[in-house]
């Protein structure tokens, strides 16, 4: 049985790790903030004081942390965990990091015979605590067969999209489909309202036709409501939209929609906004046009 | 019991008068286009020779053309059904219609006692056929109940949104969903074939999460397929649009992704495409990246 690891105990991670932990996996566990592990450690997961230690102990090594920055610093600095792992070790990415910084990770872990697998996941917190995600995955073929009986524990649907990076080429797909749901949803609600017309009454209808979606069902609940508890903060989005931005740059690729939704996410980051839910996008909207929230 | 007239036999009026005369309502029809009528003559309805003639023998006018001029000319050309209509009756505009347009054409029927009941749909031709459409109304109440029994023979979803125009400002903001999710889903799709992923792959592994939507569902599988047979039309979707930027306009709204939307439904038809369906605006995102399609 393979001994499992995990950095990044987040609002995902978390529930993550837990759902790893009760299918019976034994699993090891690094958080720099002690209240991110005492669940963990209460369903007899292991603590290790550095990441190193914990890769020493580790098979596969899942990661979930905010940006390539953590990643980076997690595996290569000083008590990092890619020293740690042995060869014939599996680093699995579950954080949102650029398909490019992903595919020079593969690269240098490569060398140490360690198999990267690039797996972001979409479908929040409540996701990921009802293992139900969407988990996308990039990476050699064995890899991830290996990995896969851990993600069915924590994920629904599992699809390996390709090679490496191509989990973080799906997820930055994600994000600029969801950017754009959030946007348009955003801009009909407030044409309702400058229209004088209920918004909440034009989300029940539309929501019976072929403008579904989750994001009008849920984000859109949530505009209404100007509840915005994340859910996904406002400033992950941005940094998502931001890896779309370089890569699209990278590739000499124009993006109109993304580019706009970098913008408005950009503004809403500005305002002080970012520990927001991403569906306080409907905000920019409304300063825009000085329509009081 | 009601005489029902139906004007505007098209792809999508023709299944839904269809679906009035199947449950038993009495119906008179016109059609420039005897083809047009042919499968509801076929089911006992009743042709007659002139929009005024149809009008003289119905209670309720359903009428569902294609844009604010077909609207008015068959309700006010010589041969016209607004003087062949008595006190009492009801118009019920199923066509997509600007609001302002709306608003101005119940006060001029008001004026001869008809009411206006606007009830633009959404759910495409296999919604009409199926009777699944979203209804979306606008107008008072008391004659909503009255049309109320004749939109659940052809719609699942219907909604009284609100006042007269309700249901063109909801329609309107359909529109405004559907096209921005149009655009994630082609800059989506774009980016993955750009970074060298199999874009059906990340269609398979989007749909399993919080980007989740029917134009995702559907319409992707179209662009992935590059087939664009109608479904909605772009060239009826660039006119929808324009009713949003010209209410807008009206109203000093800025509206960023749907004038985005707008811009690109532009391109589509102006590059010759405006009989394909709406989903083929990953054409126009394609071209713009220099991608054959």
């Amino acid at each position: 049985m393979d001994s499992l690891g995990f950095i990044g105990l987040g609002v995902m991670g978390q529930p993550m790790a837990l759902n790893l932990r009760k299918a019976g996996h034994p699993l090891g566990v690094y958080a720099r903030d002690p209240a991110q592990s005492a669940p963990l450690l209460a369903a007899s997961a292991v603590s290790h004081a550095t990441p190193f230690a914990l890769a020493q102990a580790s098979d596969i090594l899942f990661i979930n942390v905010s940006d390539d920055a953590a990643l980076e610093a997690v595996l290569f600095s000083t008590d990092g965990a890619a020293t740690g792992l042995r060869a014939g070790c599996v680093v699995v990415d579950m954080g949102t990091s650029s398909p490019t910084h992903t595919r020079q990770l593969a690269a240098r872990l490569g060398e140490r015979e360690i198999d990267l697998i690039d797996a972001p996941v979409s479908g929040g917190q409540a996701g990921a605590i009802s293992g139900t995600l969407a988990i996308m995955a990039g990476g050699a073929d064995a890899a991830f067969q290996r990995v896969l009986p851990y993600f069915q524990v924590m994920g629904g649907n599992i699809v390996h999209v390709g090679d490496c990076g191509a989990g973080q080429v799906a997820k930055a797909c994600n994000q600029i489909v969801i950017s754009a749901a959030l946007l348009g949803v955003a801009e009909a609600f407030t044409f309702a309202v400058r229209q004088g017309v209920d918004a909440a009454k034009v989300r029940q209808a539309l929501l019976g036709g072929s403008a579904y979606s989750r994001i009008l069902e849920i984000h859109g609940h949530r505009m209404l409501d100007g509840q915005f508890k994340p859910g996904f903060k406002a400033r992950l989005h941005q940094k998502d939209l931001g890896i779309v931005q370089a890569e699209a740059h990278a590739a000499g690729l124009a993006l109109p929609s993304a580019a706009l939704a970098a913008q408005m996410m950009n503004a809403l980051v500005g305002n002080g906004d970012g520990e927001l839910d991403s569906s306080a996008l409907i905000k920019v909207i409304q300063q825009l046009n000085g329509i009081a929230p």
